[in-house]
C-alpha cells in the first residue's frame, strides 16, 4: 500500500522511496520466478519445463525473466543461493561468545529449518537427480562457501578488505577450511535426509549434530 | 607394436586383443582432446575456443568429439575427472595398516603431484576464473567425492553393494563426511596455491599437511 502511495506522489517523489519500491518489486519478481521454476520442474520434469512457462507462472515477460536469470536451471536452483545468504547472515548474528563451530551449527540449523520447512523434499530429490541442475546447485554452494569464509575470517579477527567482491576476498587457511568443510558436512547431512526413506526431521537434526561433533573432535 | 601385430592377425583375432586395442585408441583420443581443450582455452580464452578447434587439434572429427564429451566445457575440465579416479585408486592401494586420514593424505599428495607437475597453474587459474567452467569442475569434484566415499566405506569395513553405479551407492555418515571434507580441504589447499603469488610447491605441500592435521585434530 505504501508503495502505491509513493507511486501516486508522482515523479517528484524522493529518490530513496523510488529505489525502495523498485527494489521490493524486483525482489517479489525474483521470488515469484524462484518459486515457480522448481514447482513446475517437479510437476513436469525439469527437461520439459520451458522458460516461457516459468515466466507465465510469475506473470512476467520472457525478457523480464532473463533480467533475473541467465537460464531455466539457474532459476530452479535460485532458492539455494538465497538460503546461502541467509546462512551467512545468521552466522554473523550469533553472539561473539560462541565458538566458530557452535555459531556455525546454529546457523546451519536455521538454514535447514527453512530448507525443509515447506515440504520441499520432493523438489530437492528432483534437483539432485537432474544432471542439468547439479552444476548450478554446486555453483550456488560455492558462492555461499566463499561468503561464509569471509564471515568466519571476520569473526576470528582477520582483516578482510571490504572494497572488493566476496569472490575476490582472500581469507586465511582456517576460515577457508572451516567454511568448506562445514558446507560439505551440511550438504552430506541434507543429502542423506533427502535420499532417505523418512521425512523424520529429528533424524536430520541428529545427523547435523553428529557432523559438527565429528568436525569439532577430528576425523 | 603389439597392437599392430594383433591388427595384422586379421579379423579372426581373439576378442580381448580387439577390445584392448580399441580401448587404448579410445583412451588416446580422450587424452588428446583433454589435453587440447584446456591448452587452447588458455591460449585463446575459453569463450573463443570452438569444439571444431579442439577436435582439429586432436585430429578427430566433430562427431568423434561428441562421442567423448557433451560440451566444450566438459572437455576442458576432463583432467579433473581423470585425476579424481587416480586419487581413489591411490587411496585404495595404501597399506591397510594406515589410518583413513593418513591414507587419504598420501593419496592427495599423489593427486597434487600430477596436478601441478606440468606447469598447469595458469590453466587452473583460467578455469577458476571462468564462470562457464566452474559448474563443470564442481560436477567432476562431486563425482570424485562419491567414488571416494565408497572407497572409504570399504576400507572401514562397511559393506557396499557393488552391483550398482557409484552414483547410487549409499555409504554411512562417516565415509560420506570424510570424503566430502577431504575433497573440500584439498580444494582449499590447491586453490590457495593456484591463486597465490608463488609457484612454490613446498608451500602447497605444507598447506596440505596443515589441512589434514586440522581435520584430524578437529576444527
Amino acid at each position: 500500500m505504501s508503495t502505491l502511495t509513493a507511486h501516486r506522489s508522482g515523479p517528484e517523489q524522493t529518490e530513496p522511496v523510488t529505489v525502495g519500491r523498485r527494489e521490493r518489486k524486483k525482489q517479489a519478481t525474483r521470488a515469484a520466478l524462484s518459486e515457480a521454476a522448481p514447482r513446475l520442474s517437479l510437476e513436469h520434469g525439469v527437461e520439459n519445463v520451458t522458460v516461457e512457462q516459468i515466466a507465465d507462472a510469475a506473470d512476467v515477460s520472457l525478457r523480464t525473466f532473463f533480467n533475473y536469470f541467465s537460464s531455466k536451471e539457474e532459476a530452479v536452483v535460485a532458492g539455494d543461493a538465497v538460503r546461502g545468504e541467509m546462512l551467512v547472515d545468521e552466522f554473523r548474528s550469533r553472539p561473539p561468545s560462541e565458538s566458530v563451530l557452535t555459531a556455525l551449527e546454529a546457523a546451519v540449523v536455521v538454514f535447514v529449518d527453512d530448507l525443509v520447512g515447506s515440504g520441499r523434499r520432493e523438489q530437492m530429490r528432483m534437483m539432485r537427480s537432474s544432471t542439468a541442475l547439479l552444476p548450478h546447485q554446486l555453483a550456488a554452494y560455492a558462492a555461499s562457501e566463499r561468503a561464509l569464509g569471509v564471515a568466519v575470517a571476520e569473526r576470528v579477527g582477520e582483516v578482510v578488505p571490504d572494497d572488493v567482491d566476496d569472490e575476490d576476498r582472500r581469507v586465511g587457511l582456517y576460515p577457508a577450511l572451516v567454511a568448506a568443510t562445514t558446507m560439505a558436512g551440511m550438504r552430506v547431512a541434507v543429502q542423506r535426509w533427502t535420499d532417505g526413506g523418512t521425512e523424520d526431521l529429528e533424524a536430520l537434526y541428529g545427523v547435523i549434530g553428529e557432523v559438527f561433533e565429528r568436525l569439532g573432535r577430528g576425523l
